[in-house]
């Protein structure tokens, strides 16, 4: 399957091509043609044309795209025609922010439970979320048959958490922590660091990089 | 300067490196190998030594690395040898646990001052951190010397903030809102997409993909 192969950075873009296809289609338009949607995602033709390659045939060159078609396309590709439950562990600072943020592109991914040892919020529902302890995170994993899990606990913790999220049987982890975090192969690990992000603008600001500035 | 030229996913990796350095520095390590650095930090020898080689020569191999030397080469290449003042523009709920975020790995990067059109918390100290109307940003960027802006406002505000955090003369924006905003080309946009982040993570995982997941 071609899928498999795809660069990491090209499947960072699926989304953005989705949540603009969505747009359009929303708007009622039928046809966009690679220059628009070049703009309007900031991405440059050629990366786009070279991105939507990997999938083979996706429109006729010169006709533009099929709103709708591609669309779809993605929404199968993203799974995004799919309800996909996710775990949130660890309800602090940016773990109750995260609860509360709108997934707006998607209809699809919903945060079903979140976890956390803190007896004030465990047992009750926040932000329409209930708030499990620790010890029922196994069971409500395989009860609401979810595979992904977003990582907020404190740094010094979260290795333990990993192992225990792995054997629940969590196939995905967005780690928010700043620990490089370790599990089995089969468990991929998505790092979101914020002090790496700013670190990374600090330094791109005063090396007076070009370098490309569209997220990869 | 080399360093003008280095990739986008070696500048992501350097605050990384920086980290360790300083955590083994703190423990009192003279020497660090290689090998011991690439499981550290979970990124293969080869793109580590590749890395380094962008900053031409900094250890000697077979003989390691100097803890010290390198860390401080690091806290120099990322500007952690100065403080860097941030602004963060939108106290909403992202913004309220990014006021609230230690940013672990640095003691040098501080959020000197939020910005909110919210009459509850305007004029008031959040965390620390004073919060003031959108009216004062201009004269706010410019007393306290910030080149760098969080953006936390909602996606509909985006541009418009964004277009007054220019004119204010912001040269590096961290925007956390789903918008693709623009500016001018000599400032420096880099986008945190929690959403894709996401359904990056459920494409992956449905795929299949035995892709790298050691963030880029």
């Amino acid at each position: 399957m071609k899928e498999n192969q795809i660069p990491k950075a090209t499947a960072k873009r699926l989304p953005l091509y989705y949540r603009y296809l969505r747009i359009l289609n929303n708007a009622g338009k039928k046809k966009v043609s690679s220059t628009e949607l070049s703009e309007a995602v900031q991405v440059d033709s050629a990366t786009i044309r070279r991105d939507f390659s990997y999938f083979g045939e996706l429109g006729k060159r010169g006709y533009g795209y099929d709103v709708q078609d591609l669309m779809q396309f993605f929404a199968k590709t993203l799974n995004d025609d799919q309800m996909t439950n996710v775990a949130l562990i660890g309800v602090g600072n940016l773990g109750s922010a995260l609860l509360k943020y709108k997934f707006h592109q998607s209809n699809s991914i919903r945060v079903s439970a979140a976890f956390d040892v803190n007896p004030d919020i465990v047992g009750r529902i926040v932000d329409g979320i209930p708030v499990y302890p620790m010890t029922d995170m196994k069971e409500q994993i395989a009860i609401q048959q979810i595979d992904i899990a977003i990582l907020t606990v404190p740094a010094q913790r979260s290795q333990d958490v990993v192992n225990e999220l792995v054997a629940a049987g969590i196939k995905g982890i967005l780690n928010f922590t700043p620990a490089r975090i370790t599990a089995p192969s089969d468990v991929l690990i998505q790092n979101v660091d914020l002090t790496n992000e700013l670190q990374t603008l600090i330094y791109f600001l005063h090396s007076g990089s070009e370098e490309e500035t569209v997220a990869e």
